[in-house]
């Protein structure tokens, strides 16, 4: 045990206040009750001015005196006491452990606290929204899962690291990176990219992108992770840099540059802190594949699903503006997708050489 | 273009070598054929005193007067020649965009050269088991998956980077690590430690398990991908230091621990370079949640394909070792699986600091 005092931090004193709900009630002989914000598509505003996907004010009461809810309330204060460990040992952990650390055997029954992880997941999440914690606040990772480099310097555990000093490989974008671990020393880039799938950002590092351009260049292989758009924040609002996002043109592509922008329906409650909603969409657009000269044969047919989703697209509020609307029905029209690979078709090095560089240089980009 | 002369790399000259079949038969008019290794199952061997799964010597004519080679022969050349065109440009790229480089429309025609990736990711294996070059030395990348730390200085692209000094995040590993592109420039670790999931790897990165035991810390997140493979290799040749497996106790965790010890069947041309016949498996054990008391209700049921396929590894030659019988077996009749995760029941720096250290020093573990 470190014999100096430790500091109670903001977030474990949100989740001692877990505890003294129950022994206050206890006292009171009332029965403990939390109220818990609705996180269902019911309870989910977009906010025009401030373009963000946001969770309203309705509220659930979880009670214990309440034969349908005495189990989810006792799981409830389950795992804000494992959460409660990992603050007071400035420990992080993943969902999976949280539920095996919270799953006993009730004593003399055969009954377990938690059954399987379904059980334990939303509690985490009943936790962030009602006590305005960010699951990275409360200590919970998912997997290292994107890469940066360029002219950006972080400290991490106390180690400076130069992202532009990193070779190809990059810095591997940790899944917490709020300023309690990963502070942002310096960085003298122009705007961020932020590629949807590796393989464009291996291009773009292979060639040196970001020294030619100035930019801090960012992938998180697929839908970026929490610790890349956090990351991606953080670049825009401490060093005011724009986010731009490079993805597929395919309604997925949209979708994830939509979440990157305004958040998502789902996790609505982190929007205000993980949305960057000036961000702009760089690329591919519907109307590159002619701009470009794209051959028709590297195009995709559209699929079903792929149609269907593009319809549901059309619909949101958030892509309601008249040049996204175009956007997305010429690619119906087209009935073609296209994959930011077949740029390759053209030249191995078009994306870094001509198109980026044009788009850049045009502002070329959807808002 | 660069003013100084190329230097024309040995894979360049097995390309072209390609290309002088084609020229060479044309001129004799003979009928341009390759001598390509079949790499099915039949042709598959175990070696048991290299311990290696290894390619037979049984080869297929590949020609191009063959109505039903035609295509194939065709494609082989032109794939061939994309992947010269990396060679010459000094470019790496991934599987998929070497399909869009290669398709085109035949002239006067509505036939394109390709029709789908799957008709090109063979013709790369083909080209690479001919040609005897590693995929990643025919500059061919798949994503950065891994992340290292641990005291290892690596030189990538004039950039030295030292793992011990990029905090919790630590350096995101390349597709490729082959010597041409990585060095390996110092490295004072007694061990490896390859860890299969992203979840104990950020454990043990964060609790700084490397500097405590002096070892590189190596995770794939799941199923390792080649870089990871080769890396871990490299390290085990190079620096002559022993690699231990950390995987899950399931039939999985026991495949992915042979793919690294001896290679798989379906890239068995490459067990030669990949491969690491002296790594030990460190856990999970079956024997683990008795020896250090699991309780049952962490363990998950086996299901059908769980134990159909621990019945399968049970019948390979490489698990007949006395031991591993008793380990599989063991598993099964249990009727239990239990992941790394598990151990978070007991503490959530359990596997830092009691699993890890007494196996280490019970030099407990399997070969």
């Amino acid at each position: 045990m470190a014999a100096k005092a430790r500091k109670i931090t903001t977030v474990e004193k949100k989740l001692i206040g877990v505890a003294d709900i129950v022994i206050d009630a206890a006292q009171r002989r009332r029965d403990p009750t939390f109220a818990i914000p609705v996180r269902s598509l019911s309870n989910v505003t977009f906010d025009e001015k401030k373009g963000l996907i946001e969770l309203g004010r309705r509220k659930q009461a979880r009670s214990f005196f309440n034969v349908g809810m005495a189990k989810k309330f006792m799981q409830t204060v389950l795992v804000a006491d494992a959460l409660c460990e990992l603050q007071r040992a400035n420990l992080t952990t993943s969902l999976r452990e949280i539920y095996y650390r919270s799953k006993h055997t009730i004593k003399n029954s055969h009954e377990n606290t938690l059954d399987t992880q379904d059980e334990s997941d939303p509690l985490i999440e009943d936790l962030e929204v009602t006590l305005a914690a960010l699951r990275e606040e409360l200590h919970v990772r998912a997997e290292n899962a994107g890469s940066v480099v360029g002219p950006l310097v972080l400290v991490d555990d106390g180690d400076t690291v130069d992202c532009a000093r990193l070779g190809k490989g990059g810095y591997s974008v940790p899944s917490i990176v709020e300023p309690e671990y990963l502070d942002i020393r310096r960085c003298t880039a122009d705007f961020v990219l932020l590629v949807e799938k590796g393989t464009q950002w291996n291009r773009l590092s292979e060639d040196k992108f970001w020294r030619t351009h100035n930019c801090v260049l960012l992938t998180g292989n697929g839908q970026p992770p929490r610790g890349v758009r956090r990351l991606a924040r953080r670049l825009h609002d401490e060093k005011k840099l724009p986010v731009y996002v490079l993805v597929d043109n395919d309604p997925w592509g949209y979708y994830i540059y939509s979440v990157i922008k305004q958040g998502s329906i789902n996790l609505a409650f982190e929007s205000e802190r993980m949305a960057i909603p000036k961000a702009k969409f760089m690329g591919l657009s519907s109307a590159d594949p002619e701009a470009y000269e794209l051959p028709r044969n590297v195009g995709i047919k559209l699929n079903d699903k792929d149609v269907a989703r593009a319809k549901e697209l059309l619909g949101y509020t958030w892509f309601q503006k008249k040049d996204w609307q175009t956007e997305i029905k010429r690619m119906l029209s087209s009935g073609l997708k296209y994959e930011l690979d077949a740029l390759a078709n053209k030249d191995f090095q078009y994306l870094t050489k001509k198109y980026l560089p044009h788009k850049l240089k045009e502002k070329d980009w959807l808002d």
